[in-house]
């Protein structure tokens, strides 16, 4: 029988421009807490059997892995994200465990952005050779805690030697039903705009980290810290908005103007803004005053809380608050707050 | 409904030997027939643009790829595979529409070594902003090409930025019908091991290459450098394996002798190869003489040929020759020829 595969590409358009990249020393230093023999000490066959110590599984190491007979009538969703260290994250201020844990959020937020549920990961590992060994493993560990919260798990992967370190993450989720995925193109004037999340605390957190240093973060900034090196993704969340009327959704990866703006040119219509909705809270307010940064920036153009956004008919589902409307567009402006055009509208560009 | 995954790792333990490592300059040069503007000239946008007009889609772009609601009784298969410039591939003698062919090859040989058939791709690519923009176009039209030929199609991908070019491909397989894929432990005494494809050309393509560099490689080697280059996965073959009764499965990918050790353990029988079967052709002997190396290295540690190796009770599949017996395992010796130990042991290690 032969399958005729619906012809998809995710490839994702950006309208993003040089922000956030980290600037890092080489040859690639790692933190004094990761000790011990290295990745080119110990070989690959050491390395790989460590990875499979820390996400065991019964069956392991063949030429590809094979996931479990689906459910009737279910479709399978793919997404992949590449990780490079000194631009999406850096060891300055991220533990291993937050780099794993961070990888497998990202991914999954695209899996369940789509209204599907996560169950597999591969990595795709690329390291020096001076790279400890521990270090491997702390990383596996936080994929592991990930993986496992989402009832998932780490199904595979290819370690390879280069300069730069870089996690690729493919994530592989299902779509149950027959109802439409949530797609950029589906959001509806009329509806309201859902978000499941803080919006902008990742964005702070990292102006933290780069003004104090990660432990020089002036008290009770905790929550923007961990927003940025470990952001949470509640399982489930994409699936429920999904089975309560969502039709359009994607996640606050680039920037909330930016990910809006796709949303709304890809469905042809104008997305509104609540400012009272996603005013900056307290925290943010204090951050932004100890930073002499104007938090609305933040809010805007942050990106990488991986809070999900949808557009609905429905009220807010169960864990998402309003935050906007979809109406007709009448000019080229797509987003705009309290019918007006965004103060910040910057985001990501990977080159 | 909640879907279990059965628990499927598949890092691939090996026992590789530092052998293949190319060594380049830093940083990346781009042979000159690359010209025009770079990805940082062009910025991310475009570069999205221009894969997916390479690449052309009717729906792209989201946060992830919905693939096509599968045939009943089909597992998903996934496998992912990096490729560092450098170490898995040089610029020095591939082209890019060669480097993008191999990937999808290499990818896609493990899937058909599950005994699956690819039916998509995801691309996470790596690259330095001086990366002239129609070399990705060539390496995604490469890409295209393969995916193309095995009626599958590339789904999606990331882009960033990095000092190496790394081509990391995830390749997502259907497996049809209830009979069990072709895993490494499933080989019996008393089958067959056939294969499909040369055995050692890879290598000796290397080996020119590195002496003569690809402008002057002698005339009449084109097989030799094509293998390593670009190398031919026939699609279908390992379907047409499972279907004709093989029950192991895998692809010279390390190295023959390595390759077969791994599945002669997790079988736990003895795999004898057959010297008449896998003897050095007169291609292989000639460029053996060239350069004056043993071709039976290449034959037995080369890998990359991707050929697919099998066990079956049954005669050769369609496309195979057979090249050896298993037996049942009488001492630590897993693989023999002629009942003998093999010169040649070595094999593939990445760190």
């Amino acid at each position: 029988m032969v399958l005729v595969l619906s012809p998809v590409i995710s490839f994702k358009p950006t309208h993003r421009t040089k922000g956030r990249c980290y600037v890092t020393a080489k040859p690639l230093h790692f933190p004094s807490r990761y000790t011990g023999p290295t990745v080119a000490d110990v070989g690959e066959r050491a390395v790989t059997l460590a990875i499979q110590r820390m996400a065991p599984s019964s069956r392991n190491g063949d030429d590809a892995a094979v996931l479990a007979t689906p459910a009737p009538n279910t479709r399978t969703v793919v997404s992949t994200d590449v990780l490079v260290e000194g631009r999406h994250f850096s060891l300055d201020w991220s533990s291993a465990e937050e780099v794993g844990r961070k990888a497998i959020v990202q991914n999954f937020a695209d899996i369940e952005a789509m209204g599907a549920r996560p169950i597999a990961a591969l990595l795709g590992l690329t390291m020096p050779g001076h790279t400890p060994l521990n270090f491997v493993q702390r990383l596996i560990a936080g994929m592991w805690d990930k993986t496992l919260q989402h009832n998932s798990e780490l199904v595979g992967g290819d370690l390879a030697r280069a300069d730069t370190l870089i996690v690729s993450i493919t994530a592989i989720g299902i779509l149950g039903g027959s109802s439409p995925a949530l797609t950029l193109d589906r959001a509806r004037a009329g509806q309201r705009l859902v978000a499941s999340g803080p919006i902008g605390y990742s964005a702070a957190g990292l102006a933290l980290l780069r003004h104090y240093g990660r432990a020089s973060v002036p008290a009770g900034f905790a929550p923007l810290i961990d927003a940025h090196c470990a952001p949470t993704l509640i399982p489930g969340r994409g699936v429920i908005a999904r089975a309560t009327g969502a039709t359009a959704m994607t996640d606050n990866s680039d920037g909330l103007i930016v990910d809006l703006t796709t949303m709304a040119r890809r469905s042809n219509v104008r997305i509104d803004l609540d400012s009272a909705a996603i005013t900056p809270d307290s925290l943010l307010r204090k951050a932004g005053d100890h930073l002499g940064i104007d938090p609305w920036s933040w809010v805007l153009t942050g990106g990488e809380d991986h809070t999900l956004l949808a557009t609905t008919t429905s009220d807010a589902p169960s864990g998402f608050r309003t935050i906007g409307r979809v109406h007709r567009t009448h000019a080229a402006a797509h987003v705009t707050i309290d019918g007006c055009h965004p103060t910040y509208t910057a985001g990501w560009e990977s080159f």
